[in-house]
């Protein structure tokens, strides 16, 4: 079987000699890759022209809606994504973090974009930046989607969960994706592809494959493209410095293998649960996926005095990692993805062997279930390790991609951060120790090494996701020899396919860009109250201005009374006077309560409820005596699709000012509150 | 006169050969610039081993007050400045821009670092990422000081403010700098670094500077350094693709010059305020500093039939731009910074005229004011026209860094956004229009290719501070051609010299690390109420249980009497039985009034004020019948210096869970209070 890659609109085989990949448990021939005659700047132009102007015209929601709903189809079709996982080596657990891990990022961004962004196309950032003395000439930073195409360039571990936790903030960005899976295990993505294609979820041009070699694709690549690379650093450094990518400025995230730690307590006493989590933890890393993860252990650092303790709880527990046959009953641990992979792995732990002793496996000779091992892709779990950590180099710069981790021993917490740092940036690493002092001195000092870190112990074990798995809403990537890249962590990821730019004009001008009320724009507003309108009805900038009301002395006694606050400032005139205040004032609350008494239209009507209030500030005191009113803007507005049998409706910001008889501000804040609409 | 370098402590000569720097205006030669026998080596071993722990030592706030101290003893020293600002071709307008805008930067960014913040040497991002059902594992994102050095390689266009816009962030961020000026303007730096180093306001080894080349400097670099580059496109894809660059994953932030445009939206007549505000920015941008900005306008896109009208316009006014000796009476341009400068730019304008026909300027023959020329680096305004920019290609590409510029006429709206697109990335883009619905549909359509834009029109221009100047609120940078770096943009440059890294652990445990309480960690209590206690006596994670309250039928109507507030919700039966709540419930105000009567202590204390509350979520409602409670938590702490006659004091920001009889939240925030400390 070849397989196929799907570009300008079809499902196209690669012409020219393939490569065979083959079943890594059996050794069978499999498929074959090739993708010669695809003609690669078709490919990018079928992305810009046809997927890009459509998925741009579909608002955040509608992208999360659409990533939503082909995440439930890609669920449904779970059962034939293991099936072909089995065929990479991978157990029913390895294969649940690959398909149910990836399809489950999907939904978390399909969440994530849902709650966070508008239903609009462009995303406003941060606050706006008064630039001018009297406002007139105001800042504000806006991302729009990049109009031009996501390369994603994929390593071979992760056919499924690699290119989804890719495509989903690409997608949602707007910006089409052209995935390009690592040959070895490219027939579960082609499948998973197959079925994102069929379902339809996207516009035609948003979703491109190419099954085998890139070709010449780097070089059609232009200013308004992006390059995503996970894989090797030699890789990964040449891809980096291509003459095109390079002159178009074109931005590369990298993720590459790194050297990551875990790091045993100096606090923690073999009879301490966290002696236990770190040991199961190392073993896990080790064995799951048959270390075939970026973000594996490969170098447990552990005081020096419970080496020996540390050295066989763990052998004993990598005892029970049965290596064989995904297929087969009681089987841990399956192949690595080929042979070509098992020779790299042994040939790497023969250099590690150079600075190491091999304390477990390594050898040639292990035991199999279910197989004789005819793939030639299995390798024993094997854990080594290295007396002298601070005074070695290969221990930390080569990475045996397979089941392999080193035991190195410290004495201090310093030296323990300083074999960290021997990594020289890393995606993750892990810290076991029920003490937070300790914690937070080992953290402290490792985590510029670092793009995750996490720190165990008995309290969050059992909730923990583990030291190998990156989670969406966290950033995923690290310094140095991990690619220096940043990945997901939520909305963060979604910005990196868009453009940021400062804008500057008047506050009118800009509210009409960014479809958000600034202050100092000009108003509207009209006879009918705006609590009266329905959502469509409202305009960004509409305004209400208020009757006024002068707060007296009984308002704060009466206050003070139904809410039980006697604080010396509002009730103690001896005490008052020294104060920060100089003079009784009334309540913060009262002064919020009063606006709302101001500005509420008490008839039932199109505004449901209150749900939130934000960035209040209380700036000027209010005494007895004085006037008040209050103005009441629509800030902006965002369309919600209603949940179960809500009413249509949406969320309106109000943006709040309240002001004195010397019109000076004495509170500011932004309300926020659940309009109905006229039409679902 | 040789310039001096100065590294590892000491003022140091360059030996071998030197480049030779001449006067802009005369010709005459100003100084020497070698950098060799330098061990570059060293200087890195000196910012990383000596400026870097001494100056990470420092909280932000620390470092902010001495950006301030610094720019204070810049500002006194100015005119020191000026005056060799003047030998670089420079009129005093010019130089204040460079000078006084570069002191300015550091100003606002030892402002915005005090504001934004915490009196701390780590930064806390976003919110708490629940990452568990019960939520015993959570997530937080920091940010942390690289510990490695900037190396900040920088234009000869702005030797002050190009240097002090981004020591500024860097050293804020806790990363020492060495900075490497262009050699043809090295000697106002020097001059600005003397006065940096004289008044000790930084720890020795956080600053310093490399007069000449930078030799085998990028070889020393390593995972944790970072490198900025101003300059060339040649020599900025030449240094990003250094080995050593790419191969430790040492962050590259490039910006470069780039063909902004300026676009004269179609809704504009020649009557117009923004017809007038258009030529006058354009003459602008081709006249400061001779033109030679990475910002200027290169390419002005105007309606095809107001094109002889804006040419006419502009050459009027350029012929008021008197070329000459900056120091005589009534010259508004000098010279080019050099000879081979002036050399460039009669080239480039040369490959333009292929395109283009040159309508003001251009040639040999040019007046002076108060010089004859003898430096050969005098250059006239100069500007083109292209008849057909959507077909040429030079002149969206070659930039002539000069005061030249290009007329481009448009006929549609679409075809001024494709020209505008044909710069294939820009620093900034302006737009003058008073129609905000021309500005939203240009602004939208070309914002992915900009890093700024402006819309100009009469409501801000009076304020506006024009095209060309990047802002240290603001983003700088743009994609593509532009380098697609980001520099500025307020705290986001910071951040470009720390690394974020995502930690995950027990509530209790992120909470030792970031000193910020986050909700499920383990509290502390004690019998004193938490209102009197000082600052310095309040723990992160303490907590206030109060006592209880019922609330009653009678508490809605005092409260709806007292506020005003008679929405139908809290007082028509009958609507609020088909409302969202199902029934009458408590105002929300009430809710939290009656929350601060619960954990307010009434008598005077170290509590001074409440100023603020943030994030209010009213999660359940409260109907009458309902018991309610208060959780006080101190959930972070942040160290002010009092400012004029204040009491010393610190903000102490506290999380607040209102809940009910089924513990339930009913409302969660934070409010902001003044506490005042114990010692100053």
């Amino acid at each position: 079987m070849r397989l196929q890659s799907y570009v300008t609109g079809q499902w196209r085989d690669g012409t020219g000699e393939p490569v065979v990949v083959h079943n890594a448990v059996t050794g069978a021939p499999l498929c074959e890759v090739s993708s010669e005659g695809i003609d690669f700047a078709a490919v990018v132009r079928h992305g810009r022209d046809t997927g890009g102007p459509a998925l741009r015209a579909m608002t955040f929601h509608q992208r999360a809606a659409a990533l939503k709903d082909m995440a439930k189809h890609l669920m449904a079709h779970k059962e034939d994504f293991y099936a072909l996982s089995a065929s990479t080596g991978a157990t029913r657990a390895d294969g649940w973090v690959d398909i149910e891990g990836g399809i489950g990022t999907v939904f978390t961004y399909a969440s994530l974009v849902n709650r966070e962004l508008p239903n609009d196309v462009v995303m406003v950032e941060g606050e706006m930046e008064r630039l001018s003395k009297n406002g007139s000439f105001v800042g504000r930073h806006i991302l729009s989607s990049k109009p031009g195409v996501s390369v994603h360039i994929n390593a071979f571990n992760f056919p499924c969960w690699g290119m989804l936790e890719k495509i989903a903030p690409s997608l949602a960005a707007g910006v089409p994706v052209i995935v390009k899976p690592a040959t070895p295990t490219a027939y579960l993505t082609e499948a998973v592809v197959r079925e994102m294609i069929a379902g339809g979820f996207f516009p035609e041009g948003s979703i491109q494959l190419i099954c085998g070699s890139v070709g010449d694709l780097l070089d059609q690549l232009e200013e308004q493209d992006v390059v995503t690379f996970t894989g090797s650093a030699s890789t990964g450094r040449k891809l980096r410095s291509h003459p095109n990518i390079v002159a178009n400025s074109v931005p590369f995230t990298m993720e590459a293998d790194s050297l990551n730690c875990a790091i045993l307590g100096q606090t923690v006493q073999p009879e301490d649960p966290e002696f236990e989590l770190f040991v199961k933890e190392v073993a896990r890393e080790m064995t799951v996926k048959a270390g075939q993860k970026c973000t594996a252990i490969r170098r447990a650092i552990v005081p020096a005095d419970k080496l020996a303790a540390v050295s066989e709880a763990l052998q004993a527990r990598l005892d029970k990692a049965v290596l064989g046959d995904p297929a087969a009953e009681g089987v841990r641990m399956g192949p690595l993805v080929g042979r070509d992979q098992a020779r790299d792995v042994r040939a790497n732990v023969q250099r590690l062997a150079q600075e190491c002793e091999i304390i477990y496996g390594g050898g040639e000779e292990f035991a199999l279930t279910g197989t004789d091992n005819s793939s030639g892709a299995f390798f024993p779990a094997t854990l080594l390790r290295c007396d002298d950590p601070l005074n070695q180099s290969l221990v930390h710069e080569v990475e045996a991609f397979g089941p392999v981790s080193t035991l190195m021993p410290y004495t201090s917490i310093d030296d323990a951060v300083a074999i960290a740092r021997l990594g020289k940036g890393s995606l993750v690493g892990s810290l076991f120790t029920h003490d937070d002092q300790e914690a937070r001195r080992v953290i402290l000092a490792t985590a510029p090494w670092h793009g995750r870190m996490l720190i165990i112990n008995r309290d969050c074990a059992a909730e923990s996701t583990g030291h190998g798995s990156p989670l969406a809403p966290l950033v995923h990537g690290g310094p140095g020899r991990a690619g220096g890249g940043e990945e997901l962590g939520g909305i963060r990821a979604v910005k990196h396919y868009m453009q940021r730019t400062a804008l500057q004009g008047s506050p009118t001008t800009l509210m009409a860009i960014t479809s958000e009320y600034h202050p100092g724009a000009r108003g509207y507003s009209d006879a009918v109250h705006p609590f009266k309108k329905y959502f469509e009805e409202l305009q960004i900038g509409e305004t209400l201005l208020t009757h006024r009301r002068t707060v007296t002395e009984a308002d704060i006694v009466n206050f003070g009374c139904i809410s039980g606050d006697h604080f010396y400032a509002h009730f103690d005139e001896i005490a008052a006077k020294d104060s920060f205040f100089g003079k009784r004032v009334a309540h913060g609350y009262f002064v919020i309560s009063a606006a709302a008494g101001m500005f509420v239209d008490p008839a039932p009507g199109p505004v449901i409820a209150n749900y939130g209030l934000e960035n209040l500030r209380f700036i000027e005191p209010v005494a007895p005596g004085d006037t008040i009113r209050t103005r009441l803007t629509v800030k902006k507005k965002i369309k919600k699709k209603p949940r179960g049998d809500e009413k249509p409706n949406g969320v309106v910001v109000w943006a709040i000012e309240v002001t004195n008889q010397a019109d000076e501000a004495v509170a500011v804040y932004d309300i926020m509150t659940l309009v109905e609409r006229r039409e679902a």
